[in-house]
C-alpha cells in the first residue's frame, strides 16, 4: 500500500499528525483559535466570537490551549488586573494551516445543496 | 476586531469552518482518512494502518465518513462479497488540506523537546 500524496510519512509522523488533527479539531478549539486570529484578546471578546460556548468550557479550553503552547495568557498589573489571551506563533501557524478548510467547506456545502437528499 | 489573515470571513463561514475542523479532528477520523490516502481499501487494511482502533469503532466511523460523503463503500458481487472503502474527491481534498499538519507537528515537537519541561 502506498500513495503518491503521502509516500514518505512514517508511523511516528502518522501518530503526530493524528494528534495534531485531533487537537485542532477538538470541539471548540478551532473556533477559539479563529477568534484569536480575528483579533480577540479579552475573555469577553472570545465569548462574543465563539458562538454558543459556556464560560466554563471557554475557560477550560483556554487552559488547555495554553498548556499546548497555542495561546499565551498575559496579566497586566492594572486595577483590576487586565488579562488577555493571544495566539502564540504555533497557534497562528495552526489556524493559518486550517484556513483552506473555509473554502473546502464552502465547496462541499454547494455540492450537498445540489444533491436531492442529504441526511447530514 | 479584525485581522489581516481572516478579514473577509463571515459568521456563516465561521460555523462551517468550525464544523469542518471538528469533523476532520474527531477522534480517529484523520487517521482513517490518512489510511485511505495511503492506499487502504479493505476493512482489514484500515485496521492495520489505524493503530489502536477497535473493530466496532472503525466500523462506526466508516459509516459516519460515508454519510458525510468523504468515504465511498463499494460491494463487489464476488463469493464472498468484496467490500472496499475508498476516499471520495472531497475526502482526498480534506486529507490533502490537513497534510501541512505533519510538518507543523514535527516543528512543534522539536520546540517542545528543547524546553526544560512539558507536562503535555
Amino acid at each position: 500500500m502506498s500513495s503518491s500524496t503521502f509516500p514518505q510519512i512514517n508511523e511516528e509522523e502518522c501518530r503526530r499528525f493524528r494528534a495534531s488533527a485531533e487537537l485542532a479539531g477538538r470541539k471548540w478549539n478551532a473556533a477559539i483559535l479563529l477568534a484569536g486570529a480575528r483579533g480577540a484578546r479579552r475573555f469577553s471578546e472570545y465569548q462574543a466570537l465563539v458562538e454558543g460556548i459556556s464560560d466554563r468550557l471557554l475557560s477550560a479550553r483556554m487552559k488547555e490551549l495554553e498548556a499546548e503552547g497555542l495561546v499565551e495568557r498575559t496579566v497586566k498589573p492594572t486595577t483590576p488586573v487586565t488579562i488577555s489571551y493571544t495566539l502564540t506563533e504555533p497557534g497562528h501557524q495552526l489556524i493559518s494551516l486550517l484556513h483552506p478548510l473555509v473554502n473546502w467547506s464552502r465547496a462541499r456545502q454547494a455540492i450537498q445543496s445540489d444533491e436531492p437528499l442529504s441526511p447530514t
